[in-house]
């Protein structure tokens, strides 16, 4: 019998390259529910494909596609990710509103492939704590989570020394720091390796999503900061690395590419045979070279690890005002260089408190929001 | 208690090392047996720093230092690899003589730590039937085969795709076609990354050292020839690699040093604390960079790898051509480029003939040397 998956985020990048997995091998998987935001002519499309028990449009303001009945709205979501036939639910919905979602699949037991980096950010300690009431399975989807989580396979938790994880540096790894504050949207998007949505596009530019996958990390091996490095590598080849008590270092490697992460998700610790990703060649890679971080031309950076470490809700209210300074750089609203600036007050104004309850998550990052909103504004 | 360790080849550039890798922990190992070829002076300092129960000069021709009562010969050899008190053996003996102790070590049910890349080249089926029938282990203690067992620990035998060893492509990796048959000892000698002995460098400068390794890596792994690879990385960074049936790559990684897959050979799949090799740095090992192996620069390789996939005796025979070879190269009897002429027309002078007993590999093993001998000589 094949596995059942509910995807979450069906019509994104990520969604799209894991239902192209999964039609890969339809002996093995089989889509029992489907998610999407509100592209309900692509959502009824994939129903039509695969024929899922369940297909929502999360956003219940979405009129439905003609011929399909479509679930809609929060309670539509929470049913798909707790769907009695998916044994594997994949977040890829983009941002905070992944969250209640990933703690909903782990609570009913399920394996979630995770690639909604918010939830593990914001709300760190009640995912985990999810995971143990569910004893459910928590598995990154992320290529560098991916990569640590392949190179971590068969050692034990205490043989860690460090993590490394690597950035591409992103489109301004080489622009002149004082041509950085006015980039526009349309350099921002240009990401030198992977083709992924605009959001997480912008992010890698700015790094900002590299200190989300830091604080992800932290959370999903259970390593403190101290033992987690970042190392530019612009030819996102090497996609994380572990070192070892011992000093022995391991790494996974590949061309770019989405659908690998989420097939070693979908079969992890085994795997699978699959022919469908280009075949790793090192020479025609190229050479690979490595290069610090540049604190100074990445400051979103920075706040991003400062948040970490400070702790509780200051990574909810870092990635919150990130979400709100991004989207209005996006709209034309902020300068590149603003998205940093909003961050830091945002952060600035708020005093972090420990994560107890959903709530207290939702409400840090409600406030972050707005206060992100009303400097963003006093910006323009 | 702690491991108990015998060194075979302890006066060597690998003995030396795993003594030093000893004496860093040591409330977890202890030298049981040390074993030296002829340097009984050197064998006398170590056997006053590490006590072991038995001191062997394995060339019986060497008078015994002065206050020294050391065993010598071939049945002291094996007394040494099959000591009641020795957990694990390392055999670093160099060349074919260290066939009978790799045997008698498996069939003894030790964990064999195997730096003798002759005993799997020369005679794989007998060593795989030791093994067997010992119920001991075979970990190798080569950077390569050491980089891909790490890759593969925790992975199942069936989801291996193809490995892919890196080879530095010797000090001779650049020069000019033409002059390569003229080279001398001395540069030879000069291998860019590693630092090891006359025989194994003269063998890195030829690539003759890598067609070893990947009839080693067939062995050891239960790899077909046409799923073993190998590619020039002259950083020497990455010591091999694992490509795995769904595409993905795993790499061992690191500063050259031979340490650490000595000690993970004594701790796989374990690995334990060790501060003692320098710590990786992917910014300080700069760029790494990938070239295919240019067959006609280094016509020892394709010979070899050919002996391989010949298979029986074919592999014994080229090993032991090569070593004749090497040494008459050394002694300055040979040009470098007739390396591989000696190889070629030694194999060509034998009918391989499938490996059953010890007698049919020591006997095809003689008569290649007299063979290489002959063609050598009458080439001066």
């Amino acid at each position: 019998m094949a596995v059942g998956v509910a995807v979450l985020g069906c019509t994104g990048s990520v969604g799209r390259s894991a239902l192209a997995v999964i039609e890969r091998h339809p002996s093995m998987f089989r889509v029992v529910a489907l998610v999407a935001h509100r592209n309900a002519a692509e959502l009824a499309d994939l129903a039509d494909r695969h024929s899922p028990a369940v297909a929502v449009l999360a956003d219940d303001r979405t009129s439905p596609d003609g011929g399909h009945e479509f679930l809609s709205g929060r309670e539509a979501v929470l049913q798909a990710a707790t769907h009695p036939d998916a044994d594997i639910v994949i977040n890829a919905v983009v941002g905070a509103a992944g969250l209640e979602a990933t703690l909903a699949a782990l609570e009913a037991s399920k394996r979630l492939a995770l690639a909604n980096k918010e939830s593990l950010v914001s709300a760190g300690p009640l995912v985990l704590a999810a995971l143990r009431r569910g004893n459910g399975e928590l598995i990154p989807v992320d290529s560098e989570h991916s990569a640590i989580l392949q190179c971590l396979t068969g050692a034990s938790d205490r043989s860690v020394r460090r993590l490394v994880l690597t950035a591409s540096g992103g489109p301004f790894r080489e622009w002149p720091v004082e041509q950085l504050a006015g980039a526009t949207p349309q350099q921002a998007l240009r990401h030198p390796t992977w083709s992924m949505g605009a959001k997480i596009t912008v992010d890698s530019a700015s790094l900002a999503n590299k200190a989300l996958e830091v604080i992800e990390a932290h959370f999903l091996f259970g390593v403190p900061y101290d033992s987690i490095d970042v190392v530019v590598h612009p030819q996102s080849i090497i996609h994380s690395m572990v070192e070892f008590v011992d000093g022995s270092v391991l790494a996974q490697l590949g061309f770019p590419n989405m659908e690998l992460p989420i097939l070693y998700a979908l079969t992890h610790p085994r795997r699978i045979v699959d022919t469908g990703t280009r075949c790793f060649d090192p020479v025609a890679a190229g050479p690979l070279t490595f290069e610090p971080v540049d604190g100074a031309r990445f400051p979103a950076f920075r706040l991003g690890l400062d948040a970490g470490r400070a702790g509780g809700t200051a990574p909810a209210v870092y990635n919150a005002a990130n979400e709100v300074a991004v989207a209005q750089f996006l709209g034309g609203e902020l300068d590149f260089g603003e998205i940093a600036v909003v961050i830091e007050r945002t952060l600035e104004a708020h005093d972090p408190v420990p994560i107890d309850t959903l709530e207290t998550v939702l409400e840090a990052d409600r406030r972050a929001r707005q206060v992100a909103s009303e400097i963003s504004r006093s910006r323009c």
